[in-house]
């Protein structure tokens, strides 16, 4: 689901749809904590396909977003069974550089569990910096 | 291995090696982001048995460190087999959180692949926020 | 999505759709074995709550299925960003023991990349074998 | 640690440790069953070390080793800080397959967790079946 936005300073969010399974959970009884980097890259990765530019397209044409600092501060745990809203948008975009926010809830619920967010930076396939392809900037800057 | 520093100003750091393994590394050929931040776990609770408390024996005195932050940048990235060393210390400690820094090298080696924090609430077995135990404190602050 | 089925020998059938991600893959480009393991949990998990019975409402019962044994045939790789379709039923289930089988397809296609199961015991929450609940006997064979 | 076997019915073994952590666990209290092919992977990565041929070698050798089955059997648990001891040898060599076998067990504990094996084919880089290099096949036979 994503949303537009009319308020040009809320930018367009994407929400992915997460079930904690088993494996997601460790003994404390609680998700454990690098799984949320794994939602959110779900969350971007479906935020991208929304945009209309999947990241495999952009593989495809040449560009990589490696991660280069992800952060996430944990609230409230989420636990076994509980159905995550991840909601991910762009905060800032440069030439080279593109930074993602998320924000998890359980599904339907106003408390936020956990806040997080990624940079990456605009690599070539080789591994060299370089500046975002025009098309994929204004599908993202949209 | 764990190194007593002379200088007041370096805190006790606690070295702990990882290999890269297969399951570690994603298809862009290097290790995927969320597997440091299980490194990262995998040092402070080598850390905490090398000053003498097992995160094990800390949670049957009725202590839990659930990480209420977590931080990782990505400088270099960590390919299949490499040898690592995660570097872990106490970079701060009060009575009711503690935060861990983290280096990720490749063994033998002086450039910095990662480095990251994580920051960790002392709770009771039900959840509520307390102090940590005296004992515990000194073998941190040492 | 569950399908009822007319003929009596094919099982009552879930089908829970995931989607590869980049976490999920290895350097060869492909998913990582251990992680069918995981979508097969996220299956019978979705399996029992379409049967009406959550394994969260089981251990709230007394009632732990944990894995006895684990198969996975690998016939062709799942790659970064397909949908997959894993389906999963009840093979064999007698008053202590169940087994689960497993396909995983691409999402609309025929071609079976991978097929498994997995026995569970029934254990009470200290861990000593018991039979199945009748209720979640009757509504396990239904 | 690799011991060779004078017993030629007894091939040679090479034994692996690790530390359950606590991204290892799940709310059961006990290691998650798809972590123990995790620790298979690493116990073959490290046998093929210690037979002189490294994963990465065979790699660069247009060699890849993909995993066609796999099977694990659990007997008892592995809890958190539990240091485990994975054995790991060749149970079949064919000129295009190889079966590793596996045993967990608590390190200096004579008791299995676990037993379980892998199959895996020999494909050159392009996926195509190809035959191990003779090279290959008299250090893994010696």
């Amino acid at each position: 689901m994503t949303r537009a936005s009319d308020d040009p300073a809320r930018p367009r969010t994407h929400v992915h749809s997460v079930r904690v399974f088993y494996g997601d959970t460790d003994q404390m009884g609680v998700a454990y904590y690098a799984n949320y980097f794994r939602w959110f890259e779900m969350a971007r990765n479906e935020y991208l396909r929304a945009a209309g530019c999947t990241y495999l397209e952009l593989e495809s044409d040449g560009v990589r977003l490696p991660v280069i600092e992800a952060n996430c501060t944990y609230r409230s745990p989420a636990r076994y069974d509980d159905l995550l809203a991840i909601s991910a948008w762009i905060a800032e975009l440069s030439g080279v550089r593109v930074r993602f926010e998320y924000r998890v809830h359980r599904a339907g619920q106003e408390a936020i569990l956990a806040k997080g967010h990624t940079v990456h930076a605009c690599l070539d396939q080789e591994g060299s910096p370089r500046r975002f392809p025009e098309s994929l900037l204004n599908r993202l800057s949209e």
